[in-house]
């Protein structure tokens, strides 16, 4: 189960050409049919949904990906099927994240087999490791990867945050091709890209898709929006009207991706509605199952009701 | 000395005409001889300067301002010198954020008597209030302000955060007028974009300098930005730049104000460099004195160094 | 109203002994008839329910007091009012804790003209100063102050805490007498006590009154516990039970003290509970008023109903 | 790698008896002699020294074992290498903590068939689980579960804690038999004693070893005390006087166990230090490596030689 089928042959090669990371690369989520088997047709037709909709890239096994509830062979497997799916059509980044390091390299020589563009890595969460600490780890774990790195900033889940001196150090190191922030401040952001400018081929990507449009107006490459699993043309629409700078279409997008934001992510009352919105939403869709890894459960008919109701307002099709 | 003195007469009134606040509104430091005794003249020069550089309003005794470190004879004292030196030429807006509604609703009686435009009010800091408690305690206060009310969302330092509902049961009362949100949090700042567009009269200012620039792309009505003591001109430039959909011109200034937060503000180990920076610079500048009232204290020769060093490369002229 | 009336005599001080301070030092609830009015009557039969429980001493205007809702007037008053009915026969201390170091000052001297015995002080609470911070302000406090101090350790209100090394610094000022600890993390107060060995006559006193019995099994000199406004027998028995090392005892009055803790500290929603839940009881006690101050506010009849069960059930009279 | 090896055979089994667990119970260190090799002779003396000890049981694959850090053949060799050299002559508890429910159960039957007592968990520590979600995760893992579950609660690490409600509710199942708190906040682990003294046969034990003391004083049932790899016979002796309520002992020893605490856990400036200090005192005494897993690193020879004189300073021999 750790390695690819035989029958599964590495597709072309993004991180031969080097290009940098540009666009709306959403964090996938991971449809499942139990807690311990994935929804193979759900993620076929919602990886064909977003490649449809215009998505520049896919990054599986994230926060959205329920990566941590995940067992391990089901995220082995998971990388390959969707690198299979997409087939070399838009490049593929896989989660790394883990609390051993041994594990996080296993996975990424796994994902290089299946011909996974690069590899995303949030720091170790269990014990909150200091900024000096951060800076050896990765100094550790680019050394041993076999595919580049996204770093990937989630102070809420793991405890720390990439200091941005912190982010410059390991910068250095040429298998560090770029970092994913979802801290949500944007402070923050605007301190990356300023010292990050004489790098110009590090690519920085925001989490929260709230904060796309800004990113990008102000020197983001784009983001990693949860919500393109549901709508990806939405925000792919919205990153194209912030490259042009139409301010009027990003008004207009950005009020749709708030309304989004403050409808089917707060239906539910825990700190996990935001996932199980847009789990619910996909099944809504008919895209695939809305089932959550424990300890997360999805939403009750009555919450779908809500999640319905929305999707209707919106204009959007029930499956 | 809790009255204005008899020579003193309220100028041209603002509030009669209900405009709408937008634009650069900077939280003034309040300029210090010692512990117990304003720098006045340095106060009317920072005044001049600042209004030479055009900004739209002026809010005083805000966390920039020191407010809660000064004596309350002091604090009545800057209101009746500011509203003076000002003279009706824009919008003077006074901090009574307090832990005693009583000592509040004195405070803007005299700022009310001294000319003042509007008062602005962060929850009681010390126990931490409920949302409901939030609401009962803001429905008591505008019920006794003899002037509007801003809201003043200041998470850090209050340790609650006014929750989208609660501002919007909040803005309900007639007599509050806006929201100054100095959260850093962008998500949070649309979500009241999104629920205050039916009350367009409701003004959203931003408070971190970094954060005004996408905020006025995307809705804000202007930034309480404490960078505009030091470089007033900077600021309104952007805010204009922002207004007028320029945004190469946003890039570029941005990218100053981003340099500013990272080298004046990062002088100094402590949370406290952010104000000791403003207050160095603005004496650097000639404007006024740096002394900051207990439990800080200004910079050290060795951190002043640094400032007039980055003034320096800024192409600043020392005094 | 800020100087004690022509008719008061400061009593007996205390001070002039060094005692050491040790015991049950109750933090007294401000009774109030409403926003702006003491309670008198009900303060003056609280203060002698309390005496007759056996208190070794008494607090004022600390966070149970409600200090920071209280306007300054009031808290002028109050201090007159609780020296004048002590009237000399437990040592007062009185809570100076303040934004303004000059407010902190005037009250404490006040404070001395009406004959308390000594006043506390939690950190400056809006900015939270850092350790080195910390040392200079409390330094330049002592020094201003008439009468001897007690470092207060707040952290949940105030944002930071004394680390030992900084106790220990400020503990070289010869008016600083002693520490409160509030901060509930028993580890951090059993550093304290070990620290402070080689200062014998420096005071340790624990705030939650679910750790009064460990603590002086293990080496404090006592307990400021909101709960013995209430029930101040209780408390002080079991700081003697613990002073005696009657462990069976300590287990039998622990027990009470814990089913106080989970009943009438939780009837309510919201972190008030226990200042409400005190109140309530106060006043189903006969003792004084229920009012609280703005942010907060009495418990309902629904509420009061559930401590009136409590009451019962604990076999308590209902006024 | 995941199964025992054949020549293994599970020995005496405690759990058949069902006997309360009490006493010094120590959250073993792995002993690494590099990211992915246990130190197996150093583990094998270490758990002899602490036997020698008189400790009453072993907890390995806590946060103190570094469990998070470890690959997961690791893991699995661990708990075979330690049941082995325990040969039944005291319980082995196992950490099985994971993100992934299916992890957790797989380690756990591999306990099992090690002949381990008991497992134990902390919640999933990647997302934070709700109140409710914790009752629904617990009841599944306990169910999947082939031996008795204590909890953990340790909200420094996984970001919630266990409220007393949900520790009633998922008590409820016959296979939890005990909890441990490293929380630290005594207030809430007295409140878990008043609330399971109806179930007189489960365990709750303390995590700090700076309150084994007075927990077992107040009714607690002993301490899992990362000191006792180092000096296991201090920790028990401490246990033992607190049951025996000599409160002279009980200070005397308490007095060595802070000494401990504030110098060779404070070594070193980052949160790791407790960690650190842990292995490089067993390291110094001759019993096993002090390598720690990525992303810790172990005490360089300054720091190391600061630990040597603290040994030196408290009477022990280096090895």
């Amino acid at each position: 189960m750790c390695r690819p089928s035989s029958s599964f042959e590495a597709p072309y090669n993004f991180f031969m050409e080097a290009k940098k990371l540009k666009g709306i690369i959403p964090p996938m989520i991971t449809p499942l049919l139990d807690n311990d088997h994935l929804d193979v047709e759900g993620a076929e037709r919602l990886i064909e949904h977003m490649i449809a909709g215009g998505i520049h890239g896919l990054f599986i096994l994230g926060t959205t990906g329920e990566a941590p509830s995940l067992s391990y062979h089901l995220r082995y497997q998971l990388v390959e099927l969707v690198c299979k799916q997409v087939a070399g059509r838009i490049p593929v980044l896989v989660g790394i994240t883990d609390t051993s390091l041994y594990e996080s390299v296993k996975l990424a020589e796994h994902s290089k087999l299946c011909g996974a563009y690069a590899v995303v890595s949030a720091p170790p969460y269990y014990y909150a490791p200091s900024q000096q600490e951060l800076i050896e780890y990765y100094e550790s774990l680019a050394n041993a990867l076999p595919l580049p790195l996204f770093l990937y900033n989630m102070p809420s889940h793991v405890k720390v945050s990439f200091e941005p001196a912190t982010v410059k150090a390991i910068a250095q190191h040429p298998n560090v091709i770029g970092l994913k922030d979802s801290s949500g401040i944007m402070v923050y952001f605007h301190t990356l890209i300023q010292i990050m400018k004489d790098q110009p081929d590090f690519s920085l990507l925001v989490g929260p898709e709230e904060l796309t449009a800004e990113a990008v107006l102000l020197g983001a490459d784009g983001g990693v929006n949860g919500g393109a699993n549901m709508f990806p043309k939405l925000y792919v629409d919205l990153y194209n009207a912030a490259v042009n700078r139409d301010i009027d279409r990003v008004n207009e997008l950005q009020e749709q991706v708030m309304d989004i934001s403050n409808s089917i992510y707060k239906v539910g009352r825990y700190g996990s509605s935001y996932l199980k919105g847009v789990k619910c939403t996909c099944s809504l869709l008919g895209l695939c199952s809305d089932f959550l890894a424990s300890p997360y459960r999805k939403f009750r008919q009555e919450e779908r009701d809500k999640v319905q109701a929305v999707l209707e307002r919106l204009g959007y099709e029930i499956a």
